[in-house]
C-alpha cells in the first residue's frame, strides 16, 4: 500500500509565485513547475489553475495513482485549522479554507503550514538538520520567518501560529515601522528589505563613498548591497555587519528559550554566506549566556535553492496521510481525480 | 503495585532553605519540613542531614514503603544528566551528581530539574495550568526563572537547560549588570532585587517625595516597595508600573515564540497582585502582535505559597519512576532504606 503511493506533492505558495512539484520518499524532485500566485482575482480560479497544472505534472511522470498526500507551505497557513488566516498580503479575502479546498479538488489528504515551518520540516527530513531534534529554522527573505523544532516536533503553539520570530522586538525605542503595525521587529532589520533599508539609512546619514550611490536610492535592493559588498564596498560590508549583529544578538536570545543545537539559515539573504554568517556568529557568541557559549551552531540550509520550497512543503505531505485523525487541517482521502 | 506506593517526596533546594515534603497523588502535602541549605561545607553532610530529616518525616506519616519516587527542584539542575551544573550560587563545588547521590542514599528513583520547571510541572499537575497544554511559568523571585510547556511537555532543549527567560536581553544598551556577567537581562529589572534596584534608581534620580526615603537606600527591599505602594506611595507605584511594563513587553515577545494560552506568574513578586499584574497585562496587550491580541492570559499561580515549591518538585517524583529508561537522571530503584 505504501509502495503503491510512493510520491507526495509539495506546493509552496509565495507572494509572487506558487511552486509545485512531485517528490519521492528520498527527497528527489521528479518534476516541478510554477504559476503566478496573483494572476486570478478569484481564489477558486487560482485553485483551478493550480490543479490543472499540477495534474499535468503528475501525468508527465506517470504518477496518477501514486500520490500519498499534498503538503503546502503558505503565508499565515494554520496547521491545525487548514486555513490561510487573516493579515496576509494576498489578493483574496481571508480566511481561506485552503486545505479543504485543495483536498476536495485533488481528492487526497492535504496538510498545510506556514512557509517557514515547511522549510524546517524539509530541512529536518532532507537537509542540514537531519538527525537534529532541537533546532530553529530562520528564513531570511522579504520578511523573516522561523520554524521551531523542539524534541523533533514543530512548535505550533496553542493556536497553530507559534514561531513568528521575525516579530521579536529588537529595538524597543525608535525602531523601524514593521508591516505588522508595530515598530522595531527583527524583520525590519534582518530581511532582504531590511538590508536595503539599512543601506539607504547609511547612504543618507553618512558621506562614506560607495558604489551604491550610483543607484537611485529607492531602487536599491539587498542584491545590490550584496554585489557591492562582494566587490569590496566598505559601506555595503558595514550593512551586512550591522544586519548580522542584530540577527546574532537575537539568536542568543532565542537560545535561552529552547536551547537548540543549531540555527539553520535559509532564504535569499542566506546566499550572502560568510558576509552575513560571520557577524551573526560573532554577535551570537558575544551575547550568549555562558552555559551555551560555543555550543550552538549556525548552519546554512542544505536544501537546493530551486527545490527547497517544494521539498519543505512536500515533507509535510507524508504527514497529511498520518494526520487524518485530526480533521480540520486534513480532509479524508477519496480517489485521486486524475 | 501503584497503590502500594501512593506517595512521592518533593524536595525544593533554594539558596537559603531546602524544603521537603511527602505528597500524595492528589497534591495533598501530608507533611513538610526544611533544613538550611548552607549549613554544611561538605555536600555529603548536606545529603546526610536531608536524608535523616526526610526519613523522620516519612516515618511520621507511616510511609516507609510507600514512596514512589523523589522529585527535586534545584538551581541549575539538569533533567537529562541529574547534575547540578556549574555557575550557581551554592557553597559546594559543581557539578554535583545530585540525582545519583540522592537515589543511592534513599534507594528510590530520583528526577531533578530546575526550580522554575518544577513549578511549571506543579502548576500543570495541581494548579492554575491544569488542562493547559501550552503555557509559560514565570517565577519572580530573587531572580526571574521560567518553565516552558509546549504541547503538554516541559521544554528542556538539547542539553536540559532550556527556558532561561530571565536572561532574555530587554535593554540592549546601557542595561543593568546581571549576575550572569552580561547586561540588560530581564531579571535585573523584573525580579524582587530588580524592583529594589529600580526603587533606588528612582530615589536617586528624582526628587519625588516617598516614604521609601526613610529607609537607608541600600536596605530597601521589594517588600518595602510593595508596602509603600499599598500605602499609596506614588514613587513605589511607579516602580511597579515600570517593572510590569518591562515584563509585559517581554511576555509579548515570548508569545511569538511558542504561542502559549497563558503565562502563570509565581514567586515573591506575584504576591503584589494587581500592582504588578495590571501593568504587565497592559504592556503585553499593547505590544502584542495582532493575531494574539486579547488571546493570551496572565494568571497568578494557584499553588499554595507554603506548599508550592514542594508540590512542584514532588510532581516530578511521579516521572522519576516512569523515566527509568533514561539512565543519567534517574538511578534504578533499590529497596527504600527506611
Amino acid at each position: 500500500m505504501i509502495n503503491s503511493k510512493p510520491y507526495v506533492i509539495g506546493i509552496d505558495m509565495g507572494g509572487t509565485n506558487t511552486v509545485f512539484g512531485i517528490v519521492d520518499a528520498r527527497g528527489v524532485v521528479l518534476a516541478s513547475d510554477s504559476i503566478k500566485t496573483r494572476k486570478h482575482s478569484k481564489f477558486e480560479d487560482y485553485i483551478d489553475e493550480l490543479y490543472t497544472e499540477t495534474m499535468r505534472l503528475v501525468r508527465s511522470v506517470d504518477a496518477e495513482d501514486k500520490i500519498y498526500g499534498i503538503g503546502v507551505g503558505a503565508p499565515n497557513a494554520n496547521y491545525f485549522t487548514g486555513m490561510i488566516e487573516d493579515g496576509v498580503n494576498l489578493p483574496w479575502p481571508t480566511p481561506i479554507p485552503f486545505a479543504q479546498m485543495l483536498s476536495e479538488k485533488f481528492g487526497i489528504p492535504v496538510a498545510i503550514t506556514n512557509d517557514a515551518n515547511a522549510a524546517a520540516i524539509g530541512e529536518m527530513t532532507y537537509g542540514a538538520a537531519r538527525g537534529l531534534k532541537d533546532f530553529i529554522m530562520i528564513t531570511l527573505g522579504t520578511g523573516v520567518g522561523s520554524g521551531i523544532v523542539i524534541n523533533g516536533q514543530v512548535v505550533y503553539g496553542h493556536d497553530g501560529f507559534a514561531g513568528e520570530l521575525g516579530h521579536i522586538i529588537v529595538k524597543r525605542n525608535n525602531g523601524r515601522l514593521c508591516g505588522c503595525g508595530r515598530t522595531g521587529c527583527l524583520e525590519t532589520y534582518c530581511s532582504a528589505t531590511g538590508v536595503a533599508r539599512t543601506a539607504r539609512e547609511y547612504l543618507e546619514i553618512t558621506d562614506t563613498p560607495s558604489r551604491l550611490r550610483e543607484i537611485p536610492i529607492e531602487d536599491i535592493t539587498s542584491k545590490d548591497v550584496y554585489d557591492a559588498a562582494m566587490a569590496g564596498d566598505k559601506l555595503a560590508k558595514d550593512v551586512f555587519d550591522y544586519t548580522g549583529k542584530i540577527l546574532g544578538e537575537a539568536l542568543a536570545d532565542f537560545t535561552v528559550f529552547s536551547a537548540p543545537q543549531a540555527f539553520v539559515i535559509f532564504g535569499g539573504l542566506a546566499k550572502a554566506g560568510d558576509l552575513i554568517l560571520k557577524p551573526v556568529r560573532e554577535a551570537m557568541e558575544k551575547n550568549m549566556l555562558s552555559i551555551w557559549k560555543g555550543k550552538v551552531q549556525v548552519l546554512l540550509s542544505e536544501l537546493k535553492e530551486a527545490d527547497a520550497a517544494v521539498l519543505g512543503a512536500s515533507a509535510l505531505g507524508w504527514e497529511a496521510r498520518k494526520a487524518t485523525q485530526t480533521p480540520p487541517a486534513v480532509v479524508s482521502p477519496t480517489p485521486l481525480k486524475a
